[in-house]
C-alpha cells in the first residue's frame, strides 16, 4: 500500500551544483535589491555599512551582507521595516507565541504559502508519503506554522489522506485514533511520539503491529538514538525529520532516507556556518552557527539570519541523488533557549518574572528541565526564598502562568544560599533530558 | 477597504425554484441509489421497510425514506456500513471529540472537502469577505470541522488574508492580535466574542474603534440579542452566522444580511421539519425538528438525518435574492444535550460518571449551566452525598475530567434530599445562560 521515498521535484532537488549556483547567484541579486528597496531594516543596515545592493553579485559576496537576528525582528514588532511587499499582498500571518516576549511574526504572500507547502510536500515525499497513505497529523494547527501548512501540502500536493488530529488531543485519544483508523503515516514531535509509545506500553497497546509505515518528526531537535527508539517502537521502516523556523521559510530542509543530515532547499535558501564569536564563515565540516539567507521569500526575506542553532554543513555527495548540501542534526544553541513542550523559554525571561515578584526579586534561581519516564518534559524553577510558604509559591506560579502560556512549569522554593552562584556567565539552566 | 455582502455563486444560490426542484429530484434519485448500493446501514433500513431505491423518484417521495439518527452512527462506530465510497477515496476524517461517547466520524472525499470549503466560502461571501480583508479565524483547527475548512476556503476561494489564531489562544492574546493587526473580519463562536468584548472592557481596549467590519459566528446557537450585542460591541456593520454539523456537510447554511433566517444550501441538502414525536413532515412556518438529506455528499451521504435541533422552515421570498429556503435560529433541542465551551454534554453521560463512583452511585444530581459576567460558560454538577468531603469531591472531579475532556466543570456536594426529584421525565439540567 505505501509508496517508497521519492523526490517531489528531481529537477530542483537533484539539480547539478553548477547550475544551482547560477540560479542562486541570480536569486541572491534579486532578493538583495528587493530587501534594500522595500525593507526599512535593510536600508538602514546597508547604509550603515556603506553597502549598495549592486555590490552583491554572487554567493561569494554573501559575507559582505549584514547579519539579521531575532532581536532585529523583536525590536521591530510587529513588522516595522520588515515587509518587502505591500501589506495587501500578505496572504497569511503565522507567528510564534507562548512566551513573555512579543511574538515573532511570519507574514506570507500567496507565493510564500505555496513554497512553504511545497517544502513540506518535499519532506513528505522524502518519506514516501503519497496516494494510499493515511497520515495522522499531530503537529499543532493554528498560528504555529505546522499542520496548517503540512495538511494542504500532503492532501493536495501528495494525494495522501489526512486525520487532522493536531497537537492538543491527549495521547490516549491519539492512540485510540491510531488503533481505529490505522494511519500509515504519523507526523508529530519526537517527544510526543515517545510519550504515546509510553502510554501504549502502559495500556498494553501493541503499537508495533498497527501498520505504521512512515514517521515524520519535527518542531524540536532530537538525537539519532531517539529516532531509532521511535522507529523501533512503532516498527516503522521509514523515518524522516523536518527542520524549520517560523520566521524563515518556514521550512527549509528535507531528510532523505540515508540519514546523513538534512538537505537544505538550496534553490530557496543559502546556508552558511559561522563562528558565533567572530561571525566568520567556516568551511563545511566545521561546527558553528547555522546562518540562512532567503532567496525566494516574498513577504519578509531575511538575509544572513542567525538561527542560533549549532551544527555542521556537509558537502559530500549523498547516495539519495539530491545535490543540495546537508546540515547535521542540531547540536546545541548559541543562546540558552530551551524548548519545553513546544514553548521556547529563555532563562532571561524566567528571571524577569522572578524579579517582578517582590518577595524574591533579588533571589538566586535555577531552571531544571527533565523528561519523565512517560516522556513528558517538565520545567522546574527553583527559587531561593527567605520566607517560603504555599502563598509565595502560588504567587510565583501565577506570575509564571501569566508569562509562559501553556508551559507545564513547577515552582519550588528553596533555602537561601542553597543554589550555585556564578561569578562570570551564569549557567542557571540544567537540562537533564536525553533528547 | 472591505467589500459588501455578495453571492459567491448566484447561478446556484438564486436558482429559480422550479429549476432547483428538478436538480434536487435528480440528485435525490442518484444519492438514494448510492446509499442503497454501497452503505450497509441503508441496505438494512431499506430492506426492513421493503423499500427499493427505484421507489424514490422525487422530493415528494422523501417521507418514504427511513430516518437516520446520531445513534445509528454511534452504533456503527467507526464507519461500519457507513461509507459510500471505497476507503481509499476518503481524503480526510473530521470528527467530534470531547465526551465519553465514541466520536462521530465525518469522512470526506476530495469532492466533499471542496464542497465543504465552498459552503464556508458562501458564508464568507454573504458577509462580504473578500480581497482586502484580513480575517482573524478563531474557530478551532484540527479534528473539529471548523478552521481547517474555513481557512483554505477564505484564502483561496475568497482571496482574503488570514490570521490562523484558532480557538486555543487566551482571549487576551486574541485581543493583542486584534490591536496589532487590525483584522477587518472576526470569526468565532458568539460566546468567545462576548468574552473577548468583556476582557476588552476590563482592560480598557476600545474594540469599537479597531476597524472590525464583519463578524462571522458559528459552532453554537445564539439569539438575536446576542448578535446585536456583539455587533455593537465591535461596531461591526456586517454580521453573519454559520450553522453546520460535523457529520453532515459539515456546513449547510448561509445567513444573508437580512437576518431573516439562514438559507439552506438546497442544491446539496433537502430540509424538512418534522414533528419529533410522530415523525410527520410539518409545513413551513411550523416549529419542529430539522431533518436533512445530503444530496451531494460522496463519502457518507445521510438520508433524513435527525438533527435534534428545533426550528422553523421559512419559504417566503427573501430580499437578498437567494431562492433557497431558510431555517430560523435554533430554538432548542429535542434531546437535552447542552454545549458548554464547545463540548457537547448529555445528562446521561454525566449520570454515567456519577454512577461509576461508589460513594455516590445512587445519588440524585443536578447540572447547572451558567454564563459569568465575563461571558465564560461553566457547568456545575451538584451531587447529593451522605458523607461529603474534599476527597470525594476530588474523586468525582477526576472522574469527570477523564470523561469530559476540556470542559470547565465544577463539582459541588450537597446534602441528601436537597435536590428536586422527578417522577416522570427527569429534568436535571438547568441552563440559566442567556444565549
Amino acid at each position: 500500500m505505501p509508496g517508497q521515498p521519492y523526490m517531489l521535484d528531481p529537477a530542483v532537488e537533484a539539480m547539478p551544483r553548477e547550475r544551482l549556483r547560477r540560479v542562486q547567484d541570480a536569486r541572491l541579486r534579486a532578493v538583495v535589491q528587493r530587501c534594500y528597496q522595500n525593507m526599512g531594516m535593510y536600508r538602514e543596515k546597508f547604509d550603515q555599512l556603506g553597502l549598495k545592493p549592486d555590490d552583491v553579485r554572487s554567493v561569494e559576496d554573501l559575507p559582505r551582507l549584514p547579519f539579521t537576528t531575532k532581536e532585529d525582528l523583536r525590536s521591530r514588532y510587529p513588522l516595522k521595516g520588515l515587509l518587502a511587499v505591500p501589506r495587501e499582498e500578505v496572504q497569511r500571518y503565522h507567528m510564534t507565541t507562548g512566551t513573555t516576549g512579543k511574538p515573532t511574526i511570519s507574514p506570507l504572500t500567496r507565493d510564500d504559502v505555496f513554497r512553504a507547502e511545497e517544502a513540506l510536500a518535499r519532506c513528505g515525499a522524502a518519506a514516501g508519503v503519497g496516494p494510499g497513505d493515511l497520515a495522522q497529523l499531530m503537529f499543532g494547527y493554528g498560528l504555529f506554522a505546522g499542520s496548517v501548512i503540512c495538511h494542504p501540502a500532503w492532501e493536495r500536493m501528495l494525494g495522501a489522506a489526512v486525520i487532522p488530529a493536531g497537537a492538543a488531543l491527549p495521547s490516549a485519544t491519539q492512540l485510540d485514533i491510531m488503533q481505529e483508523f490505522r494511519p500509515t503515516v504519523l507526523a508529530a514531535t519526537p517527544s510526543f511520539l515517545l510519550h504515546i509509545a509510553e502510554v501504549a506500553r502502559e495500556q498494553g497497546v501493541p503499537i508495533a503491529e498497527l501498520g505504521v509505515q512512515k514517521i515524520v518528526t519535527g518542531a524540536e531537535p532530537s538525537s539519532e538514538e531517539t529516532r531509532v527508539k521511535i522507529a523501533q517502537a512503532f516498527n516503522a521502516p521509514i523515518y524522516s525529520d523536518i527542520y524549520g523556523m517560523c520566521e524563515l521559510g518556514p521550512h527549509f530542509c528535507v531528510e532523505c532516507p540515508h540519514h546523513q543530515g538534512l538537505h537544505i532547499n538550496e534553490e530557496s535558501f543559502l546556508a552558511e556556518i559561522i563562528d558565533p564569536d567572530t561571525g566568520q564563515q567556516l568551511p563545511p565540516g566545521q561546527k558553528g552557527m547555522l546562518v540562512l539567507t532567503c532567496l525566494m521569500k516574498q513577504a519578509m526575506p531575511l538575509l544572513r539570519y542567525q538561527t542560533k542553532d549549532i551544527t555542521v554543513l556537509e558537502d559530500s555527495p549523498c547516495s539519495c541523488g539530491r545535490s543540495h548540501l546537508r546540515v547535521r542534526r542540531i547540536m546545541g544553541r548559541t543562546d540558552d533557549m530551551v524548548k519545553v513542550k513546544g514553548v521556547n523559554i529563555f532563562p532571561s525571561q524566567v528571571e524577569a518574572v522572578i524579579r517582578g515578584v517582590e518577595e524574591v526579586k533579588d533571589s538566586e534561581f535555577q531552571m531544571l528541565v527533565d523528561r519523565s519516564q512517560a516522556a513528558v518534559d517538565s520545567l522546574t524553577v527553583k527559587v531561593e526564598a527567605a520566607q517560603p510558604g504555599p502563598e509565595l509559591a502560588a504567587k510565583l506560579k501565577a506570575a509564571f502562568s501569566r508569562a509562559f502560556l501553556g508551559s507545564n512549569l513547577k515552582v519550588e522554593l528553596v533555602p537561601v544560599g542553597s543554589l550555585p552562584r556564578f561569578s562570570h556567565k551564569a549557567k542557571r539552566l540544567v537540562d537533564t533530558r536525553k533528547l
